[in-house]
């Protein structure tokens, strides 16, 4: 993650024009060794080994918090104090009322506050929203978000932070869902109430070696003893809008062949959208201002110099990846110190996501429609 | 409808080897001089207006039940009582209720019993159950079945049989679920538990003119009056199975551009299967037995000899059509009939579907999860 | 094929308004018990063993042609001298000389002549040239049809007549690349000259056991004597149109995985069409009305009532298959008898098609381009 | 160009283990005030007016050559004679003449050079070529590689560099076919003859502004006054291979709707691969290895770390774009300045293309089928 991040505060000046350009001061991670090879990778001009010096340092303005979410509240609460403006990566926090506390600090300090559920800066999503606010869609009737992946369907992938409730507050019902939610309530609305159901399919997995990362096989690296895993393996939810949509989200690291499946489709009294984030230059669109007799989904390339963001890059139709996406949320965060409106999504929209994954847990839990409102 | 049975009936014996060469006997309708007119176009041998008399024919073996579902628990017992062979329509009744006791009518006079979830035999469905029987998606851990429709968005649509609850039951959560589920029960297994939201987007509308009918736009025979719709336009579920699996389930007629859109996705602990009813000559396949480096969904054309029912049609590749399902339908009845042996989906199937969504009614007025055990 | 033929005479006037009400009279084919079998089936009236008194018998009006290629010229010929109208399968001939000669016959005769390329009538086709007559494609720049099968890629597959140039005239050339011909010369114009290059990959096969066809695996039947194959394994070709259009043909059946992809794109001033046959019931259009940034291809679902034929079918959405295409080729032929009028394509259109195929078979010989008006 | 090149040199270290990091040591361009912005942004260490000072300065070992084809001759000549490595920008040169000069220069100099053919690092490209390496495809029948785009379909986009044969030899059939062809000997082997036609659609067009690119609308800037368009908008061409495959190759700049689409198809004796490089992230697989009944072509998400390059971006399946491919090239390219060896494709392939490419335009111009070798 703090490649992805490297690369776009590098990346922002050079390809878009902004009023400030990013010097990479420095760095801090567990581990020393690992930050002085980074810093030197990417010129970061020093290595702090202790995070709190770092965030109190005078010559930082900005703190981007790549840490694991279990560090997020601490973190962002010492870097608002210190007055440093934050970028902090998703999902916000381990609960609601963390991420409420994070959210206070900051417009308490004053600080521009950002989240980086970087999905709502790719261009087709962008766009959709673009469509959406035309009228183009109309009025929104249906939602449904899913994030599939597959990566942990081994049962001898280790136990990591990922699979363990006091390290990640969740399963993909955060990780994967809170991206959905994000999406949701930036092109639908904001969520009224909510029935989910969750499933831990492999109940026990061996312990992690040390070396265990979330993105390696981790076969050869368990170790013989086994322990819980204590978040969902997979969360599938409806819901209902307050603007009277209906909705469905899924997540899962259990959908065999779907590696990265980010996808949605919403359904207007006017036309619809689809989107698949592993095809992010295309968004799908059907239009009812077409004649009945040649309707249809039509695939747009996202990817012209008339679309969010491209213009800046390559010339028409020469697509862009992940990475792209992070510059363009540096890039927007700039724009923002520099005119000092606020941006999102931010702290708040990081309460409100949390709070509706909150309510996904108490309904699974207790097996009854949960309003968002309860929690 | 009578029309895609009529041609199956001809088109069975003529396209398969069948022992049974059906003779269509006779027609009933609401209307006489509609069912003169059909019974010349189809060869039909008479025409018997009171359809109770038409059931108790003595050279009758076989009754085929296409009326609107309101009158279906009436007629299926009739035909039952009087000995005949039953080919119903779905959805199968109003109620779980009706079901149980046609489907024990059916039993209890010994008459074979069929209940036309005409998808199951669609060749790319009984080709995913046969990969399913032959163990190569494995352990099943997640099922979405989405049908969505697009034709009542227009409000000046009139309020037709299908909008009311006491001729239709419900809305989609009955007319296109009752398939979703149908097909869920045959690839997954038995739904344990549910919990859905349900919504009506348009709560008034015209009521119809004399002729309105499902799939005209009302428009112009809509009356100046208005009347109360009282089924709900979309139905969204999530759904518990009792092997552990984790499903989804979406019914819309208001998801605009998909007219007929009967998708599904099943994700297994060996692989992964995807069909879309609008390409019904293909089935989507990710396999782990595949290298990693090379795996991704496939799509297989099922339309070659080595397919269920392929063998019988054209040259290998030559798509079929949504016609030629019901023709495998009444093959499978007739060699049933010949053999003896029950054939599925039958009136108990039609009960255990009206079950399940008569469970996901009540959660969605109670907003809370509801096992299907307590209906 | 005579499953498809006689399927379609007997299903024209149930499912469409027809003034003709098609009788099967008799049949005849080379065995006489193969013929006594398929007249019981299909419920034909008679078996006529010598094909020469079934043409002249004065009950019959039409004479269907599903025989081999190699048999068409006298068959045809015969028939128009007898008065009978004709419904002649594809390819018309073995040469342009022979479909000249069944022309002029029938003209001569004054019967009414069809040539059944049958994806004419595929209601996406006709769509498409429904949008070309409307002008929403502009003047067309560019024509591609690819039609690639993969049935004979084992080199064990035996030397059927398919593979032999006295009963073929030619290999895939002919028997794909007749149908790209027509619908180029349907949706774009005539062709006038073409280069062309051609391959036999597999030299020599196998000759075939008694009861060897082209589409069973040939590995069983075939003997252990090998023989020449004498026709093209592919044909590429690339073709300039009157009307200035630059087009590609591609026809082979050494195309992996490619099972009958008859494929073609029409790119033009306006906008731009594409079809694939194994997904019959869409087609792929994108508009220059559309403002750049919604731009896009569409997949149109052309299965409603608004599109040709589809309103005689179905609800909507329900697809169709390859068999209905004989039907409605079949209600154009009634159709055409019952007004006088002509229909296409005819034996004209054969002799214009065959011509473009020998013309492209002397420039893959000479190495050169070639005018069709040459040959 | 210049941005993907700049973006490239810097990227590679980060990204990738290499064992040289480029230092942006100068520039030069038409416009001195440009050349100062550019390397400001991107921190080139000075500016160069004169691009012959520049190729000469002691303190430079390789030469991004990024200006107009109608350049490369003479500065790829010079830098080679001043012992700089050449990192060049496609289409080669005007002719195959001028590229052999150019690739003989290079030799005789005994400098590294690479011509950028960037598709070629396309991981998905790359890994096509891996699988035909590994005998995946088997025995290659044909290809197909289509280059179709619709920039200047406008017939009021003016008449720039790319619309005259002086300074770019040739239309979309040099511009686009050379990518083609490239890519078909990368991955399929030597072309040996090659039969062509092209087309102009629009024959006079107006006179450039002083500011019109090739990537603008021309309108705005377009003068009154018209001048000839002396190039192909549109080549389609067969070919053979020397190892027997036939082959398609179609490019134009009039196919609407298609934006920068480049696709290729490779059919072989034991699978089948597929590419289009606005889903540069996936590559369809076809193969035969899987038994018939599950045979198909799947979709492989070529963005996991087992693929080329992959590992060394972002997490699984985030995909890349454009950008990417070119840091590749850079990577590729100090390996093989580290190691001594020679990369590819290179100025002899640069001859190579450009001499397929002129037995098309020969083949056009004659009407005849022309061998490379007589080029």
């Amino acid at each position: 993650m703090g490649k992805a991040h490297s690369n776009a505060w590098l990346a922002a000046p050079r390809h878009f024009n902004v009023s400030f350009k990013p010097v990479l001061k420095a760095i801090t991670s567990l581990d020393p060794a690992v930050s002085e090879k980074f810093a030197a990778n990417w010129g970061y001009e020093s290595v702090e080994p202790d995070w709190r010096k770092l965030v109190e340092r005078r010559d930082i303005d900005v703190i981007a918090v790549c840490s694991h979410t279990v560090n997020h509240h601490e973190v962002v609460i010492a870097a608002a104090e210190a007055g440093k403006h934050i970028f902090c990566e998703k999902p916000c926090a381990l609960s609601s009322a963390q991420a409420k506390e994070m959210a206070e600090a900051a417009d308490k300090a004053g600080v521009l506050h950002y989240l980086n559920h970087n999905y709502r800066r790719v261009p087709a999503v962008k766009f959709a929203k673009q469509l959406i606010d035309e009228g183009k869609i109309g009025e929104i009737y249906h939602w449904r978000g899913t994030y599939l992946q597959d990566w942990i369907m081994d049962p001898n992938f280790p136990l990591t932070w990922q699979l363990q409730k006091e390290t990640a507050g969740a399963g993909p019902h955060y990780d994967l869902n809170s991206h959905s939610v994000d999406i949701a309530r930036y092109l639908v609305g904001e969520i009224e109430s909510v029935s989910a159901m969750m499933k831990t399919f492999i109940k026990k997995r061996p312990l992690p070696g040390a070396d265990a990362t979330a993105f390696k096989s981790g076969t050869s690296e368990a170790s013989a003893n086994m322990g819980d895993v204590t978040v969902d393996d997979a969360a599938f939810m409806v819901a209902s809008f307050e603007n009277g949509a209906l909705g469905a989200f899924e997540a899962s690291r259990f959908a065999g062949g779907r590696k990265n499946y980010n996808y949605f489709e919403i359904y207007g009294s006017k036309g619809s959208l689809t989107f698949d984030n592993e095809r992010m230059n295309e968004l799908g669109y059907c239009t009812f201002d077409d004649p009945e007799n040649v309707q249809g989904f039509r695939t747009i390339p996202v990817s012209l110099g008339s679309h969010p963001y491209m213009a800046n890059w390559w010339a028409p139709a020469h697509i862009i990846g992940y990475g792209n996406t992070f510059v363009h949320a540096v890039v927007d965060f700039l724009d923002a110190l520099e005119s000092g409106n606020k941006i999102t999504p931010n702290l708040w929209d990081g309460f409100k996501i949390m709070q509706t994954l909150e309510a996904g847990l108490l309904s699974a839990k207790e097996g009854r429609l949960v309003k968002v409102s309860e929690i």
